[in-house]
């Protein structure tokens, strides 16, 4: 009796990884260097030498492409769009309540390694591109009231879950990292509805 | 006709760097070791093969020393505890542009760098030395209303500030990036007002 051959995470034979890999690394280059708009599935497959057919069988859209590349484990828009279809005065909370329920679990690490990537870079990162490109536009538009303001409200959360993402994982400043998470979300919560559907400039 | 000898900014001569830069060195090690409390002058000057006379004739004080160290510009602790005796219910608007007056002034790189350098570690930093053993501990006893919670104020403030540090000037998210500081003051004012004086756990 032989052992069956290890599978990757997605299930498929470890003899098409090399294929795998190759298209990942190409895709991230292309992205970085083009952003998340100008690059196409078929200029990635183009330069991996493969048929653009088989980058989607391997990834699906060019969406799952790009977030496979990026290496976050959660697709932020998925996590925080039911939010926004929430009462909007109870937005602020559910909102933090989405995020933490992502950095408080096993993806915490992806989440930190990819923020402190980020931030050792000097130019446009993949996150960059990310946010910029994929979250602030997918979001921005669901809180664009009054209309144009949508983008900056976005950023505003974006700023308030960074600044914590900094102080209570990476700095570890005490008591905050301890705080339990729903006194966290308590004292957080007014601040994100505020930049959602308080006064903002523009 | 010859030019006269080059002078440093701190006005001694050049022949006298050789010693300053092998105490800055050194303190910079222990500091980063032992942090701000547990590291002495005397320790320093014995680390460095020098009197804790010229420590002290070069440096002035320890907490200098550890500042010229950290590499930071402009004492943070002496931005913002003038703007803690204003009125109460103003605190966070002054906080704010008390902030907002070094990191929008030519020392904008230097901090910009030292927090880059603080996310790059894994260990403890300066930085965080800095944060934790000087400024909450200067100023937390200020905003220590009810008792208890002061510490935790101003880290929910630092959160907020490194939040816009990240996204206005490293990720340089537009609109954000752009938006002149006035507008900038007063969407993040009611934030850190809040913080300082409103409900938090504890």
């Amino acid at each position: 009796m032989t052992a069956p051959r290890a599978r990757t995470r997605s299930g498929r034979r470890p003899g098409n990884q090399d294929t795998r890999s190759r298209i990942l690394a190409v895709a991230r280059k292309l992205f970085a260097q083009n952003g998340f708009d100008k690059t196409s599935v078929r200029a990635v497959a183009l330069s991996a030498g493969v048929d653009a057919a088989l980058v989607h069988h391997y990834f699906g859209t060019k969406r799952q492409l790009f977030l496979d590349s990026v290496d976050i484990p959660v697709d932020p828009t998925q996590v925080i769009a039911p939010v926004l279809d929430i009462p909007t005065d109870e937005v602020g909370r559910h909102l933090a309540e989405a995020v933490f329920s992502v950095w408080e679990s096993p993806h915490r690490p992806a989440v930190v390694a990819a923020f402190r990537s980020a931030m050792a870079g000097n130019e446009p990162t993949l996150i960059r591109t990310f946010l910029v490109e994929v979250v602030f536009r997918d979001l921005g538009p669901r809180v664009d009231e009054p209309p144009g303001t949508g983008i900056l409200r976005m950023q505003l959360v974006a700023s308030q879950m960074v600044g914590i993402l900094v102080t209570r994982y990476i700095l570890e400043f005490e008591p905050l990292a301890s705080l339990p998470i729903e006194d966290l979300v308590d004292v957080i919560a007014p601040t994100l509805q505020r930049y959602l559907t308080g006064p903002v400039p523009g």
